[in-house]
């Protein structure tokens, strides 16, 4: 139970009505009760406001309507200030597995303190983990892997031999990090024999990969994710890619061989690239789409199989339908 | 070893021919071998009959050819019966995990009787198992996790915190419940903060979820799967989704957040569905298609990307044959 | 530190240069520094030779320069021979877990000599593992599966009952082998009702599963992959699949149930088959297609979604483009 007022002031918002009222809790705006908290942050959403029943909702100031019976707290980014009040009532706590025996961690691992280790994991030889790391029941973590500190590692995630992984990352479940890449050379009797893979995946800090994520090794050098980025559940990583910093992928993506992705990228769901391909930074890739060729203009977005300038798609969908009208009208005039 | 006339009162079938022959087992169309018995149940497999060394054969009335020589097993939906005859030779047997000793349950956890719990497996705090149900070895499930009973839940499968999973559902191998939804809210530094997830998943009865699938959390509140759900292996489900009752998915599909899908849908494979959509009920979308709008229309048949009905769809197709067939004829005149 | 000379002997290469130097390791073209060797194999990379500081190239012939600094050595493969080289300098080690005890074997095991066994495995009942394999930890093996010898099975991988796999196979990290099949019958209430899935799965010699790839058991008989067949990460193959001998699939591509692909097919990634549809030997399939039909001739090479020959896909679209051409340039008159 929270007063509007200390939310007010955690959050930095202007306060509209009762500043004294408990809250007991936030919640989205079609389930919110009387004494909750909820948020709009879009103007679809504003229907809704008439039959809501929160006590106080946080918005920024081209929603607030002051003849409806809520107190109001006016943010400049609503989306921003209500993940902040979720931390407030519900705050995130680290798991306890000091309790927890059944792991088999090899002898010269250099575990630092704090460190949490759930039951059923396993550390390789000569691995390091830093300092207020948390790793969860049933993860694999290879031999010289590096990882740095406050990092969540969640349940059944493959760590595999060499990965370095940065400070404040998390890794979620049965993500594969590190996983041989795919590359073989055919030989005159039409047999695939495999191409050794003996480089690593480096992720750099603050770096998240979602649940059943595989990223894979180089073939020599690293795979690398930079600083920020963050990957969704079960995308496709090859070998050798490069993923500038900052840069967010949705789910079931895949992104080939030997990419080099730019910064602050944004890529949509079950999109394709091929392999060797360059993206500049800023670039946006629309979901479903196919990229067969570098995006090397900064800020494009691409659309469509093989894909396209989002533009240059629109275009070429408005004069596909002026054609068929053209050809219909034609053949009704025969 | 069992008889016609036996498996004919299993199944409700008619008999015509030698009801007390004696049948070693049920075998594909293509294999079965004299003794075993087959089954039709669509007519591009009458061709392999004249070839088939099966002694009985179960099928439909309309399949039926007393030339041929096989005692026929009659029935109203031979898929269905056939299903009961595989039951009936080959029983599926719960395993014994009994002896298994190497897990790790939380003493607040509350196991019901009979349950079944394998080798690796960690079980949270505070958790509900139900009776009968099965749990695998190397399961992880989190801490305040409910789950009803007769529910099988296979190696690997991670079911996180706060989950709620209901009577006779199906985990499969590698499967991911209630993993952090993929929000994040950008600052004005360009770095990613992430949105805390503190809803939950909740399956309902009779749910099947396929291998390495995974189902994010809620925000707040829940990502709900509805009675009789089938999802096949390598789908996402994203965070606050519904998904209606009896709607069967096929793999690799992805659902976005905050989408609603209706009852009885039928989705195929590698389908992408954009964020916050509906789909009314037993609307059918077809594999590969990119949903980006809403359907409305209850039993609406999508396909492509971007999704259109399948109707307009082909009319596009063929329209676009007769401009090209117009195109070039007139070109071929000047 | 290997001479170049012991290299040439290793690789059957003929030495350009001084075959007294010694090398300290292979390196990427970009990255690679004095005294260490790299390798071209195709010409986008020959103006990387200006900058670059490695001792020895590696390469076939007619990208041999004599005037640049470099000591060659001439192969009739490059990437074949490249890889020699790799193994050469970071030969690859065998895991050693014979100090590991936290696993757990069903006591009706038959383990033969020299087999790796990690922490936190699981080995059914009756389950047979040949010479030399190596299982990684948490690795989940069912009853009555059959391994053959000098197989490498990575973290987390689940085997589940019946399943056999030959000689000289590899299955990474988190891969399901004979997980349950996606089949149902909806009865007259719409409730979806399980068909048991009484196959297995069957993997012959020198396979290669991808991480997290999912391979689903037949109803009755077996899902077969055929010998030398590489799937990468992320693939589900649908129950009664049978892919032909050496055929290459890359990532997040679904085949679904009943298909038989051909030997020798290349099929790219987030590629989707429709059931039940076969395809000849040789044939490729470029990424992102949807397979609706079944492809006989033999080196076809298939592209778009509905897929069509590569060719009529082209012809298409340059028709496409004069018609688009055509109409603009006609209203422009008007």
């Amino acid at each position: 139970m929270i007063s509007v007022q200390t939310i007010a002031e955690k959050v930095g918002a202007q306060v509209i009505g009762d500043s004294q009222q408990i809250i007991s809790r936030p919640n989205r705006i079609e389930f919110a009760q009387e004494g909750e908290i909820s948020f709009i942050q879009h103007a679809k959403y504003l229907p809704l406001l008439s039959e809501c029943k929160a006590s106080a909702i946080l918005t920024t100031s081209q929603f607030v309507d002051t003849k409806l019976p809520f107190t109001w707290l006016v943010v400049d980014n609503s989306y921003f200030a209500f993940a902040a009040v979720i931390d407030l009532f519900l705050p995130s706590q680290k798991p306890d597995f000091s309790h927890h025996t059944l792991f088999f961690i090899e002898k010269s691992a250099k575990i630092a303190s704090q460190v949490q280790i759930g039951h059923g994991t396993y550390i390789g030889k000569e691995t390091k983990i830093g300092e207020e790391s948390v790793i969860y029941p049933q993860v694999y973590i290879g031999n010289h892997v590096q990882i740095g500190s406050n990092v969540m590692i969640y349940p059944g995630a493959k760590i595999m031999d060499n990965s370095i992984i940065g400070n404040d990352c998390i890794i979620h479940a049965g993500a594969v990090i590190g996983s041989d890449g795919f590359g073989f050379v055919v030989g005159s009797d039409g047999v695939h024999q495999k191409i050794p893979h003996k480089g690593n995946v480096i992720l750099e800090d603050h770096v998240e990969i979602g649940a059943n994520t595989c990223i894979d090794r180089a073939v020599l050098g690293s795979t690398i994710i930079k600083s920020g980025v963050k990957l969704d559940n079960l995308i496709q990583i090859g070998h050798n890619v490069q993923i500038g910093a900052n840069t967010v992928i949705a789910a079931q993506t895949g992104v080939a061989g030997s990419c080099q992705i730019g910064e602050n990228n944004q890529i949509g769901g079950q999109v394709g690239i091929a392999p060797h391909l360059l993206t500049a930074k800023d670039v946006k890739i629309n979901g479903q789409s196919g990229l067969t060729k570098s995006v090397l203009t900064e800020g494009a977005t691409m659309t469509g199989t093989p894909a396209q300038l989002y533009m240059e798609y629109n275009r070429s969908q408005v004069l596909r339908k002026k054609i068929e009208a053209d050809f219909i009208q034609k053949k009704n005039k025969e």
